[in-house]
């Protein structure tokens, strides 16, 4: 059996000093690789950042920064090998900076233009440098969307499990049901676990496990999580 | 002799998840650590992130997150202990993060306003979330400024002897020369040493000691750099 977990946290660089960071210590994913080596003996390939938690055991650990370098790994192992289930933990990056201007500039190229601004017009007042001055008044970073790496998971390999990752914040666990449901359609998978980051501290983890019917299971710990992950798998 | 040594980065939290980060090892600030203990005897305190490299002896290790934290930190143990020397070799992130808006909604703001936006009233339109949405277009981030801590050294203990960095990207000896001094001026080191990204990898580390009359030495690896700071301050 061939499973890929993805774990950890993603970077992108703003200049060669600065980062934004996705903060997440891998170690939930890291969990559920040792349990499906333990249980089922698969070969379980690790996909991580330099900072995640490693698995005791894993056939293959391969390290990311950006989105797109994760994206690029991801496509190549599955095109490359057929894998039994994805399990795709990592807090990937929802934005890459696309430039840094200053609110003055912006408000100026906003002012000149006739009736309204093209947003394409302003890349000419985004700026990329190798390092960012230290002295802008009212610095303004635009953001821009990382393509989604969970969408591309199904449409390489429609016969895997896949298993998505929602985390939101101090909301209902109706919104979570929600938002987690909105994931699996979206994307084709056949499990989401959903969490909310103010319900986990250390090995105390909540969270459901969310079916494609909408039925779902409670559960209370990192341990927990992984054994029923892994046992939804191999049924 | 008591020494105080900040070394590593600092980081700025944008919400619960994500973080911007400015990379620095913290190798050459525990390099001068260790060349104080080993040539002085001196008690360092050394003030650095989570992931700093630490030195191999340090009389007191604090660790700090973002840059609030590292003023405060420095400007109680300032307040509490005479240093002898103060070498601020951190890589203080010079932004912080005020708050997210999106693109359109800035647009529309600045259209609105009858003669120009007033940068306060921005304040409404910039929202701080616990986890900002997936699915802003055009996210905008709006940095302000952090405090400057190297500023409030010679401020709070006069007689100190403070060491500044100057760290800049792709410039000439010149450039390097003029940003140096003009860091030593403004915040009254006794020496700074300046240097440029693209010459530093692992050991490699190019860079100039400046002195306040402008005269400088170059150096060209981490343990010279730390040994000339040593015996600079020991002298």
């Amino acid at each position: 059996m061939n499973i890929l977990i993805t774990a950890g946290g993603t970077s992108e660089k703003i200049d060669e000093v600065r980062k934004i960071v996705n903060t997440a210590t891998g170690r939930l994913g890291a969990l559920i690789a040792d349990e499906f080596t333990a249980k089922t003996g698969a070969a379980v390939t690790f996909v991580c950042d330099e900072a995640a938690v490693m698995p005791e055991s894993a056939a293959e650990i391969i390290k990311i920064r950006s989105v797109d370098d994760l994206m690029s790994n991801i496509c190549e192992l599955l095109a490359d090998k057929k894998f039994d289930a994805v399990i795709h933990s990592m807090a990937v990056s929802d934005y890459k900076i696309r430039g840094v201007t200053s609110l003055d500039d912006l408000i100026a190229a906003i002012e000149l233009g006739e009736s309204g601004i093209e947003k394409d017009k302003l890349a000419d007042i985004i700026n990329r440098s190798k390092k960012i001055s230290s002295d802008i008044d009212g610095m303004l970073m635009l953001m821009e969307k990382t393509p989604k790496v969970i969408s591309v998971i199904k449409k390489l390999q429609p016969e895997t499990v896949l298993v998505g990752f929602k985390l939101l914040a101090g909301v209902s666990e109706d919104e979570l049901l929600r938002a987690g449901h909105g994931l699996l359609v979206k994307n084709d998978c056949d499990f989401v676990f959903a969490n909310d980051l103010e319900k986990i501290s250390g090995d105390m983890h909540e969270g459901i496990l969310i079916e494609p019917d909408c039925s779902y299971r409670r559960m209370n710990s990192k341990q927990e999580i992984a054994e029923a992950i892994v046992t939804k798998i191999v049924n």
